[in-house]
């Protein structure tokens, strides 16, 4: 099965109003794949802050959706539907304030109404429906292209390590880290996955383990203590992550305990590719150190799922992100290509 | 508060009789600090083998204390009670087959019972109570020895980072892994703990922290993934860590996890110690590819928390324990000193 976090789903044969949003509920998953099928821009909303949708690239697709899919009932036309869209558009980047690709999305969607204030109601919001589903298309051709780039590093056979979620369910369809796997079997390669489980939220475990089930490849769930030990015992061909945030050196932040795995590698001889899209380079940092990392709360380490299993006030050091420094990183694969150490100068010819 | 794991509790003020095991149900930590206060050998066999009792050396003094425990109500004498000791070990024996140090203890029942069948009944049953206890000493003095060891490795305001349990819970009083860190406290030293939690069975989120913080030890919990950035952070001056089995090339056994740990140290310069006694030394090993590795089921790490956060029918592999080759450990701790690379000539000395 293909796993599409986020679809537009239209019930018109001609446009693609009237339509609604249909997004995985992440949080249900892996017990139950259940669907959220909305118009409702206070749905959209919750489904963001509470992690229903996750996975940057994701949640501004979900957020572009939501605003237009909020505009469809209004009776509003020219310049009082256009100041609706920005209220939406205003309303869901308070959803999750930190998302970077949440805003541009936003900022895209309201620039686009903006553009389009003269036309009627109905060419108004279609134009917005069609701008969300460019912005999800995009997304998805942008995965395609660093699955492309990331094919040429594994052969027939190998087997991926890989940490964390950066897959269907995070972008759009090939995802970033699992896009040369997803590509790999589209060339009708046997490629193998180990995930790690990547405490504490079981990202691994909860949805890279379910996404590449559903799509019919072999995956293998460890605990992230383990990573260690496959590499020893010869398992693992290349570690392939995500990336939050590139610095201009190609110091690369990811979810904690990617750099452990890129420390392990290296003393195990294997290759660690970091893919993302180019808008996960920020060329204002100059290096990993400059990457701010925000810290967790002690409850998703001692109670995680529900019970209890650290002492009441025990003192907790749990970071949700970690800085693996270029030195570490075999090669960075965006969708403009694989940019190999020294890092700097592929990255600024990329960002030009 | 000092952490007792097991204790024979006297209601004499002479003897050792009438008397009773007390063990601390390390099912119920950390969320309760409950007692099992038993004569009753059906308890004692249940507590072993659902892990209410666990550590290679408690289980030992658990199995013990409830051979001389269940004979104190015995009616027989003579040969018939030596019968009835014999029959409480064997039986004791089949709560979890594969603990050597349950054996090794419950065989110096047997023989201590076989060399005092002569004795009147109330002098063979006090016997046999003091055996017991003589094992739970010896082991706490076996620890205390390791403690000033291992002592000698920290500095006042060092920090240790430690894997899994292997402190007082897990042995008597001082532990193994945990000893130099008490004994630094009884020093009057300063010393601070990172405990990684110990996927996928928790032992150091449920029973590290818990007993450190019981003693006013400064404690920090992380995840397991963690643990390469607080090295990199120069937060660790070193790793101590216990071991299940050790070759006679020195490579060493111990909870899944500890390779990892070892590497990342080496890695970031840390000295990795690993401590433990003597009887873990197996000499007829001659390195760690010989000592078998017991795999555990899927379950106890896609259903961990009592919710299930793994797909139904994802494949795992989940080793309990993994080998750590003697090239990358600092020393070998034991009751009998430190040995330093290459291991084989002082464990050869230590096992004549």
């Amino acid at each position: 099965m293909k796993v599409l976090s986020i679809e537009w789903i239209s019930e018109s044969a001609e446009g693609m109003m009237p339509g609604f949003i249909r997004m995985i509920d992440q949080t249900r998953l892996p017990e139950e794949l259940a669907y959220l099928n909305t118009t409702d821009i206070e749905i959209v909303w919750e489904a963001i802050k509470m992690l229903r949708v996750r996975g940057a690239p994701a949640i501004g697709i979900a957020a572009a959706m939501g605003v237009a899919a909020a505009l469809q009932g209004s009776e509003a036309s020219g310049e009082r539907l256009l100041a609706e869209a920005e209220k939406h558009a205003d309303y869901l980047a308070t959803s999750r304030p930190t998302a970077v690709n949440l805003f541009q999305a936003l900022e895209r969607m309201k620039s686009v109404a903006r553009a389009s204030a003269s036309l009627p109601p109905a060419a108004f919001k279609e134009r917005l429906v069609r701008e969300a589903v460019a912005i999800r298309d995009e997304d998805a051709a942008m995965c395609r292209a660093i699955g492309e780039h990331g094919l040429k590093l594994i052969r027939d056979g190998q087997t991926v390590l890989t940490h964390c979620n950066a897959g269907a369910l995070a972008v759009s369809e090939y995802g970033s880290a699992l896009a040369p796997i997803y590509a790999a079997q589209a060339h009708g390669m046997r490629v193998r996955v180990f995930a790690d489980e990547t405490r504490p939220l079981l990202q691994g475990a909860r949805l890279t383990a379910w996404e590449l089930m559903q799509a019919g490849i072999d995956v293998t769930l460890i605990c992230d203590n383990t990573a260690a030990v496959v590499m020893k015992e010869g398992k693992i061909d290349m570690v392939m992550v995500g990336s939050d945030r590139i610095a201009a050196n190609g110091d690369a932040a990811n979810k904690i305990g990617t750099y452990g795995v890129a420390r392990l590698a290296r003393a195990h001889g294997i290759p660690v590719y970091f893919l993302a899209p180019t808008t996960t380079i920020d060329m204002s940092l100059p290096s990993g150190d400059c990457i701010p990392i925000e810290e967790r709360s002690a409850e998703e380490v001692t109670c995680g799922f529900g019970r209890r299993t650290a002492p009441e006030g025990v003192k907790v050091y749990a970071p949700a992100f970690d800085v693996t420094p270029a030195e570490y990183i075999t090669a960075i694969v965006t969708e403009k290509g694989a940019a190999y150490p020294p890092f700097g100068e592929t990255l600024r010819e990329w960002m030009k």
